[in-house]
């Protein structure tokens, strides 16, 4: 296997998460986003989406889209498990996991970042401000299930890491990135700080990959 | 069952679509989206997110996230199944599916526009670009998938319909919502003309809903 994702990408992180959690080898190839490499014809042959990641598992096309490789390697890796057994569960696990990975990831990520700065040519703090209403609103939500479900345990489902700690996981380090404090959701920080108790969800932050800059700059 | 909907939702028709395929029968409650029927506290006792849809199927909390409940539906119900078998398979139409639930429809739903004019304050002009670049762009991201990959068949994995098609059904027809020309995907544009010959993909279409307007306004 091979990753291609880029230090500072969330959706890589989960992948990245995954891959240590179910102990897979997937060497990753670095696509620096902030320098537009997703977008050259190398890469596109690779994703035609230009997103990263993406992930080669064997002589056909490459995996795309975070979640649905999370889903490919539940499948073909099935321990230790990242959704519960029971239809109910994994619904319920599924339905946190896509309110980050749907609602609230793809409204920060660079395209958007840059099309918002170019073609409606708002200012930084008009910008920040988007970036931190939804990666909020998206924490808020999460919150709001939590907070009040049963089935929330150490984790976001029980007392075994999900897939919806691994979205969770992403969306506090994204909660960073913008500056956005945290103290409104305790009970997801309580559950951040358990994930990040466990060395797949420490070692694979983006601050601790090798193409991640010595000095970090957002 | 019981489906909190909204007619113009295209998250709900996934769930419409998906249900009339397997021939689950669950009475849809319309939640007026377009009046802010959504942010009162008795829906918000439905789905904290304050979005639809949302799938009552017993006496637990109801299911969120269109793409959760399609997979809660496919565990459950699994005739006629809308994933291939193989994992690999899985992850192509999975990954397809979410190019449009992750990536593009998220940012033509009502709170986006709205926030882009409340808070922004840009005009109709400047909202209806992006509107139009976002909804284009996942429907070229599909085409480029679509139009050189073996699997692609009547529809969009060989010749049954699946969650990819599903999703780019609900694309299509945010195409129309928004005055998007889809000349140039022709691939997407005849696999959409396959869908709205199974009557689940044609009958679930906004405008057929009983609590559409009969004039319509978008």
């Amino acid at each position: 296997m091979k990753l291609y994702g880029f230090w500072r990408s969330l959706a890589t992180y989960r992948v990245r998460v995954a891959l240590a959690l179910k102990g897979v080898d997937a060497p990753e190839v670095s696509v620096n986003l902030l320098q537009g490499a997703q977008h050259k014809d190398d890469y596109k042959s690779v994703n035609p989406q230009s997103v990263v990641p993406a992930l080669v598992v064997d002589d056909g096309a490459p995996l795309f889209q975070s979640l649905a490789i999370l889903e490919y390697l539940e499948e073909t890796h099935p321990q230790p498990p990242l959704l519960p057994r029971d239809p109910r569960g994994r619904a319920r696990v599924r339905g946190l996991a896509l309110v980050v990975a749907c609602d609230a990831h793809p409204l920060i990520v660079p395209r958007i970042r840059s099309y918002l700065e170019r073609e409606m040519h708002l200012d930084e703090a008009a910008r920040n401000r988007w970036l931190q209403h939804w990666t909020l609103l998206a924490l808020e939500t999460l919150e709001a299930h939590l907070s009040r479900e049963r089935e929330t345990g150490r984790y976001c489902h029980g007392d075994a890491p999900t897939m919806a700690d691994i979205c969770l996981a992403g969306q506090v380090l994204a909660a960073g990135y913008f500056d956005v404090a945290t103290r409104s959701v305790p009970t997801v920080e309580r559950i951040f700080a358990e994930c990040m108790k466990i060395e797949a969800f420490e070692r694979s932050q983006p601050l601790k990959q090798p193409d991640a800059p010595k000095k970090p700059s957002h």
